[in-house]
């Protein structure tokens, strides 16, 4: 259902474009590989001048491709993904995800956001450049993966092995979010990322309640003392040794962020909350910003019969600061459980593979300098917002490690709009802010004050 | 697959027509009603020198009769079920659960030993009175429900209103199990029930941890701090007023528990366990017959994903003993997950209804001396059990209280003949030893020194 009367020309363009490619339901938990092919080619044929590759991962193929056409100038990889979320309950949706749906100035359907409609709004700025220069101001390098949705598990081999070919001063990721809104903004940090489960077991079976109740150890017991004692009450994380090495948010830090226009009551209001919750004596956007979390995301045992259960288990991840080392902080963790007095029952603490430390970025790196300036010009007069991140960017990490650049994150994409949810949608807007803002960010990158250093 | 070459001619006789009544799946849970009334009316065949008829109850139908051709003599109603569990995994099964399988001196399939073969036995010998004598030495009358296995729901309100038809001197169970195959055991009490949920919520919905960590409060931390509150480390309940009005154990009953052959190592073997748990100073046997458990049953919210998850709820039931009143002890817990310090969360306490409190019956009262004495007669040289149930047997409260008569669990069934599980079994002897001993039974509360007090 695309309504073209509100468009203009070339909005109806982008528009039919994006729908063709919103279309393929490249789900990547999902879909088989010609869907996902399907969804590849689509980026191929928009990356026509770029020498355009589909290659093999291992999972989803990624896309690669390159424009080297300015020597002496720095080099720019521009990351995406080309893969979406399920759809989740159909019955949610309000007009069908694969459909791109046009209605009050907002594109709906599954990836218009994240990151389909991003993605688009950095090729189509480079086609631009090309169609009307015959050139870029700078050399760029292209790179989209399959499985960003599932938690690009081929994504870390991939660009080891081929990081000569990936080689770039700056990675510029199409995929992110702009924080609110209401005013544009620009991720200076992201938090680490560390996943475990903590496994009670007891008896060999479950048992009735009723012919051994008394005699043994019940591990939900045992795995609420474990949990209870993984924080104080009033909220700060009680495990020895994690929070080593953060350091203390200085003056600075703390007047940046309360210049943040931040709403508690709102906040709460939007969550359904009375009260706001976290380490006491600092603000909502202090604890979400730069503390570290150990949160208990699943638990899960027995059931609803009178059962003694034979086991326990709960999902834990820890979202880190920097200072923080994903290992230290893990031995940290597995001490602090299996030193807690529990009879009678096993416990057992399993690492996820993949733990990813902080990333930052300085506020004054040439690449955040100049995307604050190409804001400015796109945004005139509203204050371009240094936000962090609380989620994790494991790619950052991998750039950095793998390629020596940092990750700038530019995406036109805002947090508000259902990623990962039904009725997903993107403001129609931001398609022309957003290739405006690429244009010249490219622009400044390659030449003048912000130059990027090679 | 009934192998008759084990079988002399009345075990013939009694595992073909056990067998037929085996072949009725009357699950409960499941079963349409005409299948329901296919083993009513099995029962209906057996009970034509009774008066027997099918009536409703709101549920599934129960079968009621009587024979009060004795006057001036006691009057028992035996009770049981025809009604059966669900089969679980047809899988596991080594035969087909609803054909009766002969193997080992064993009879296999679903409900052999819970109830109908226990009830079958019961059925045989009042039946083989009738034929041999004319007549039965006591009053009998017959209460056979068909929702026993789904918590008997219309069981209460059928007995209350229709408490002068059942009226009777002494219930006895056909339904129940003995403690051990090892030894002939009769129950002198059962504890009590009261099951409740404990929900906490928190924002109105779940929450991308990445996004609001830090943030508000997790319902899965709060939940784990009130279940840790629940017990000492040391296995004690910890909450006031739980255990108020328990006697303590006098040095008689100890003597009593201690003198039952029980081994803790064979019992941790079995369940695979290193270590038994539970309140300090007393024997496995002692905690298990006679102390109240707190037993948090299941425990569930979020996954194994980065969310703040918005629900956490845990199921939890209470195993109560004589001098606790189910009302108090549910104000107790109420009162104390209440008194948790949990903030940004929301806590609800719900109560199940048919909370029951404990029953006991006298080692001195008349049936339990003639039980013994009609076991004492079937297994000579052998000491009959007084065991306790460590498991609730509502009815018994239901007849105590509606027909103001002591209930006499006088089943063969043991209680690891897999009951509820899959390859549920019974026993071959136990059909001749639970004819005799029944036959004892009824003889010895008619007449004697044992005779039923009216």
């Amino acid at each position: 259902m695309v309504d073209m009367l509100s468009l203009d020309s070339n909005d109806e363009r982008y528009v039919a474009e994006l729908a063709d490619y919103v279309a393929i339901p490249s789900v990547s938990r999902d879909a088989d590989r010609e869907t996902m092919l399907r969804a590849a080619h689509w980026l191929v044929g928009k990356l026509d001048f770029a020498d355009p590759r589909i290659v093999e991962t291992g999972g989803h193929p990624a896309v690669v491709g390159e424009w080297l056409g300015a020597p002496g100038a720095p080099t720019v990889l521009i990351y995406g993904h080309y893969d979406v979320q399920p759809t989740g309950d159909l019955a949610e949706w309000i007009t069908p995800p694969f459909e791109l749906a046009v209605e009050d100035g907002r594109l709906r359907g599954r990836g218009v956001t994240d990151d389909k409609g991003p993605v688009y709004i950095a090729l189509e700025v480079v086609r631009q450049f090309i169609a009307q220069d015959g050139k870029l101001p700078l050399n760029v390098r292209f790179l989209f993966e399959g499985e960003e949705e599932i938690g690009s598990p081929n994504l870390p081999s991939y660009v080891q092995t081929h990081a000569e070919e990936l080689a770039a001063d700056l990675v510029i990721s199409a995929d992110g979010a702009m924080w609110r809104p209401s005013e544009p903004s620009l991720a200076i940090s992201s938090k680490g990322l560390l996943a475990l489960d903590i496994e009670v077991t007891g008896a060999n079976r479950d048992l009735h309640s009723g012919r051994y109740g008394g005699t043994v150890a019940n591990p939900v017991h045992a795995l609420a003392q474990i949990l209870a004692s993984l924080h104080h009450p009033d909220g700060r994380i009680a495990v020895a040794g994690f929070s080593d090495g953060i350091p203390p948010l200085n003056d600075a830090e703390r007047a940046e962020i309360a210049a943040v226009p931040f709403e508690d009551d709102a906040y709460m209001a939007e969550l359904g909350l009375s009260e706001l919750f976290g380490q006491p004596g600092l603000s909502t956007l202090e604890r979400l910003w730069t503390r570290p979390t150990l949160e208990v995301n699943g638990i899960a045992g027995g059931g609803s019969y009178t059962v003694i259960p034979h086991r326990a288990a709960a999902h834990v991840t820890c979202r880190l600061v920097p200072g923080q080392d994903p290992a230290e902080v893990a031995a940290a963790v597995e001490k602090h459980v299996l030193a807690q007095r529990v009879s009678g029952v096993h416990v057992a603490v399993t690492f996820e593979k993949g733990a990813v430390p902080a990333y930052t970025i300085a506020p004054d790196h040439p690449a955040i300098r100049a995307a604050r300036q190409a804001l400015t010009d796109v945004y005139p007069g509203q204050d371009v917002l240094l936000a962090r991140i609380a989620g994790t960017l494991p790619a950052t990490v991998l750039f950095e490690e793998t390629l020596g650049a940092k990750t700038l994150f530019f995406s036109f994409s805002t947090a508000d709009e259902l990623l990962h949810a039904p009725n997903e949608f993107l403001r129609i807007p931001r398609l022309r802010e957003g290739m405006r803002a690429w244009e010249g960010l490219l622009r400044l990158l390659a030449d003048g004050e912000h130059r990027l250093t090679r």
